[in-house]
């Protein structure tokens, strides 16, 4: 993990140079498609991470800053409807150009210039900017391998991103339940150290005695949904579930696929492998979450029941993360519950605004409040989360369709 | 208004009659077209809502029923997949037969059937069963005012659906703050008289201290965000939102028109006139409802804080229903704050299970639950609902992007 | 069949009469629906037809003329871009008003201001518009026929436009070769009596040997094609012609269903019916035309080869037309060689302009030339068309997809 | 140009030389993407043009031929049914693997293994089908180019495909008239040589007395007819046509745009550069050449006309073709009235067989007849095709709408 006392200049650094490693095993090729809609090229997130310094920290901050080229702009903003005119979002995967190596220039350049800004003596606005540009450059960091897993992962040859790093096969331990206090509970960021935007306006919430579970539901489990015709009883799904499931005739969670062997699932860590029963379930989106859930006969918890268990139950700082390198779900021991790591997790909670939220004046409030509907919440960070990234106040949000991200399932219920 | 010691079957009467009534002043040709795909065709409205007393209630609890069609229940089945194949709901528009004159022979033959079983001893599962296919009509006599309305009001001839009622044009009050006290508070229906299961699950909600608005947001009030050009500035906007109107080239409430005249609506009391600038807005989504608010320096209440405040401030049985007979929003005293009747307030909640919330076994549980993901919570009744239907406790629900239905605005702060 | 030497008067009204004896078996509600874009409603078609007098006539030609309603032009113009805006072709069936009753009103207000127009001397651009118009509105009673059948063909009641009106089933003559000699042909109108702009150009067409059938292809024929898969095997297909039924999944002329009782066929004839086995197949399109005469061995005729053919083998105002009251196809004898009637038959030939062809200024001109691309010739006339409506040289088209027009199939092949 | 008496290996090696150098100014990146679905991605053309010798001449003829990868017939068949399962086209530009490096390995193994088949005694139907594999890789070569063009000239930076090459600035000639006689003609191939199946049926055609233009309309007549309104004058346009331009908002020719400086065009030759008024218009589509010649006061010829014409006119192989390495559309002087090269000529006639025209057996057959529906017939070739590969008999067809290939414009009328 990155040390937590390294200089902003440092973190910079290494923040930075962890994009490129990422995109290191890739062809030149890989960087440029866009097979859906919700999927960017990954020069896309080179470029786009540092237009991002360049627009809202060198630009308005550095005097003499010289643009790097004007019509990048245009190519590299996301959404940002203050900073003008960009390509439509569909269009990323048809833009050859700039190519990979004239990104990778594109990013030295602002590098550089960016080190010259912080060298000198760094004021508390340009940190206050820097400390979320790197956290953006982080998230971005997640995507691109979502991205990566869905570009080789949906591709007929099946290429691996790198070798299999071998890991010890375990069991998954039986699940037991973990008591959440029915009562007042504290929700929300304290405002010590970074955090969004979107988990401010800390506030207190109510909670019915409830427990949770103290593991993520396993492929094993899935497994079982599945072959008790999960996919195909109405009863378990939400109306849009069911026609998403119709439409798409969706049997099984993404990446996995059935094979003369059985079950394999693509992997991140190896390529097409066969599915490790043990291991988390991923790549389900929130109707596939709730409709276990309810097969089950539990529920998913709420993003606040959740909040709540992970500063009680929680191991701050352990977790499968990025930085273990597995690049897959695990089977990990009690400590933590799993709550930091391995896949995000769907709560029953949609994304809406706190008591008190207010977006931030300017481009950067763009950055969370305006997606504030008919999305919903997910919590812990995955096994593609740096492990300073994460906490336990962190709201992730998708809409309730996506399973491309590293998603997955706990399951809770009330006392 | 119904009144509220009226015998089942005396209800089960006037509630039918209504229905029909509502289409009396349409001719054949309007009962058919379903110009997109959330309205439906009236008569389709008044086949549906006697096929749901034949399927639930006739076919499982008379022995001796005989079915009036068979494939009726093809033709009017709305979602239920525990009731069979259904008309693909986009082809509801296609279908010239069965007439309206048909579709009235088989609301008689049903009606007759269940006179038959109501003067027999009705136990209490027929009981409870048809206070579930009578307020099921309530909300479909809404809908029809929605559809009907719709229908009418997009005819490049506006025709009238009655002759304008005329009443007496009054200023509206100068928009006060009412408190809603920080604490611990009741949420949910008490379980005496009737109610939908979504209200169920009644538990503690902590709330901030908050103020809410003691009148709706009228026409006039609107017209100013329009005319600050809220329709052309992002900052207000949610992002899709901000989508929804570009790609519609949105500038006004739906219905609105502008002419050489200047602004005016399509009413059902009497047609095409001018807007009644004290009465209330009508006809704005979710999107428009939350942009408005923004840009007023406000924000939409949870559906807590209104159920607070309506318990507190709200006058029940009170309001500008269907039965006041103006089939157009007004400007009323502040007897009962307008929470009751006049529009449906969007609310800034997500429409989620409560907690403890569990979907009915069988078909009927298919009525509210399975809906739960990508819709916003609206309360109080418009001028539509029949007075006896509405409650502080009910909870409609429509995904952000409609406004065919009467739903308005009540804006909300922190203390 | 009209009398030939009728007063253009006396015509008038025939044709004018004829147009609502047609709608006269249908209930109000369907004369409204639009089921499919090329489905115009029936009251569509009623006053369509009236406004094509009004606009191209009564305006022009008539000093005194009131027009009956403005907003009408805007309801019942097609797609004449010289006579202003119209609703959008989409949403003619969203359109409840005006009514069915409302449009015979405008229907007989129009023919009496006709009435008085033509009961004054009329002049010879008066008697050239009026055979227009009312060549226009028989095509437009051929299209009503299509169009009723969809609508009542495809409604899950299966409502009969007519009580069955019985006729002698026959066995199907065995095909015939007839002889096209090689050599040069005249092609076109040789402007005696009306036609159509696009049969001008009379011009020399060389044609090499070649022999066309004597009769059509019958039911029990094509049955053998999809006995033989002809349905699943690309091999006979056009490529378009084979992604239409694969996204289609087509397995059979447009109104047959497979039922316990073998394959029936919605008729306006009675309704749901056995298919007559020995009656030429109707409701195919040029790609399954094509693909049945590939499959057979032989190939569809040009529409010059058909129209040699028909002058020399055909009997002109003899078949199966409107007036014979079938409204089905049936086994006819020898005579004539089905040439005209019974169904329009797919040629080979793209719908292009003769040579010297030149649309007629103004916006009579855009009847027929600006359709010229992506659109193949059929000739002789249905079951539908008035007996004296069709000539040898009379130019249908359609695109190759369609097929709820009453069209078939007739083979040929080289000497 | 290709000298004509090279050996079938010396050709073929030539050929696919070629292939490989059109893309040697690309970047990897550029060989990627599939901007709309008739732009494949420039890897893909490398590697289809390799499978199709593959799985036409190596896997039947050669005995002991080994597949190179299994995957890659999924990967590279267009659309040949016969040849199995196959990717959907519109996912051609999602397939990062295999990379451009990998396609090349593949090339060059079967380039191999075709020289080790082609050294050996090649018998006759070797020999025909390796025409036929050549044929088709040129007619790639061409889509490359379009390809290429469309991905390079719609990205916001305008890369150049490669440096200007300057040439000699001229005046355009004035438009003369050359005669073409009344009378029958000869159509099609004579079967000396290569041709391809479209070419033969060679038959008789009469031809009324016409004229046809001895050029090609230039970029300053095409601008005239902007200038004068062309593009919003319905008048013009066939009504799919006018669809069309008020759907895309069409205003000029594909890659031209509108600057401070005047118009400009992506050119192959130099990137964003001046339109050369005085060189031939290309990227018009059908409709838009139909709607220049309509205005014109003329029209377009018919592919017979033409060629009669260019038999008469025409001057075999010299033209600018690919071999000129000019790239864009010249003024040319007289010689041989540019039927032959600059860009392809959009005739009136649509894609349809000859007389005795019959599709080849096997996947062959699948090549031509398949897509003879919708589609207008284009002669003449490009500057884009090699000088060998073209001949007046040679028929190219696009649908009515594309404009992504070098076509253009010549006119013609009636004597």
């Amino acid at each position: 993990m990155l040390a937590v006392d390294s200089s902003p200049f440092t973190k910079f650094l290494l923040v930075r140079q962890r994009s490129e490693e990422i995109c290191k095993p890739l062809e030149a090729e890989d960087h440029v498609v866009q097979p859906i809609v919700d999927v960017s090229p990954p020069k896309w997130h080179l470029g786009h991470t540092t237009w991002f310094f360049e627009a809202f920290i060198l630009q308005p901050l550095k005097s003499d800053y010289q643009v790097y080229d004007d019509t990048y702009a245009f190519v590299f903003n996301s959404y940002y409807e203050g900073k003008g005119a960009r390509i439509i979002r569909t269009n990323r995967g048809n833009l050859t150009r700039p190519t990979v190596d004239e990104v990778l220039d594109y990013r030295h350049y602002v590098d550089e210039q960016m080190a010259a800004l912080l060298e000198a003596d760094p004021g508390p606005e340009l940190l206050k900017l820097l400390a979320l540009g790197l956290n953006h450059e982080q998230q971005h960091q997640e995507l691109l391998l979502y991205d990566i897993k869905y570009i080789l992962g949906t591709n007929p040859l099946f290429p691996a991103y790198r070798e299999f790093r071998s890991y010890e096969l375990q069991t998954s331990p039986e699940m037991k339940w973990l008591d959440i206090d029915e009562g007042l509970h504290m929700i929300g960021h304290e405002n010590e150290g970074f955090s969004f935007d979107n988990e401010h306006g800390r506030h207190q919430v109510f909670l019915h005695g409830a427990r949770i579970a103290d593991r993520l539901v396993t492929n094993g489990e899935y497994l079982q949904f599945m072959a008790d015709g999960g996919y195909t009883n109405y009863r378990h799904w939400l109306s849009d579930g069911w026609d998403w499931v119709n439409a798409n005739q969706v049997r099984a969670p993404f990446h996995w696929h059935i094979t003369d062997e059985g079950w394999m699932n693509y992997s991140l860590n190896g390529g097409l492998l066969p599915v490790d029963m043990n291991a988390p379930v991923q790549h389900v989106n929130y109707f596939e979450a709730d409709a276990f859930a309810k097969w089950a006969g539990y529920r998913l918890p709420t993003e606040f029941e959740w909040e709540v268990a992970c500063r009680s139950h929680g191991d701050a700082g352990v977790g499968n993360f990025f930085e273990s390198n597995y690049l897959q779900t695990m089977v990990v021991g009690q400590s933590g519950h799993q709550f930091y790591g391995d896949v995000w997790e769907w709560t029953s909670s949609a994304y809406l605004p706190y008591p008190y939220y207010k977006a931030p004046e300017g481009a950067v409030g763009e950055y969370n409040g305006k997606f504030m509907v008919n999305q919903m919440v997910l919590r812990g960070g995955s096994y593609a989360t740096p492990g300073d990234h994460i906490r336990a106040t962190y709201r992730n949000f998708f809409q309730p369709q996506h399973r491309w991200l590293f998603s997955g399932v706990r399951l809770a219920a009330y006392q």
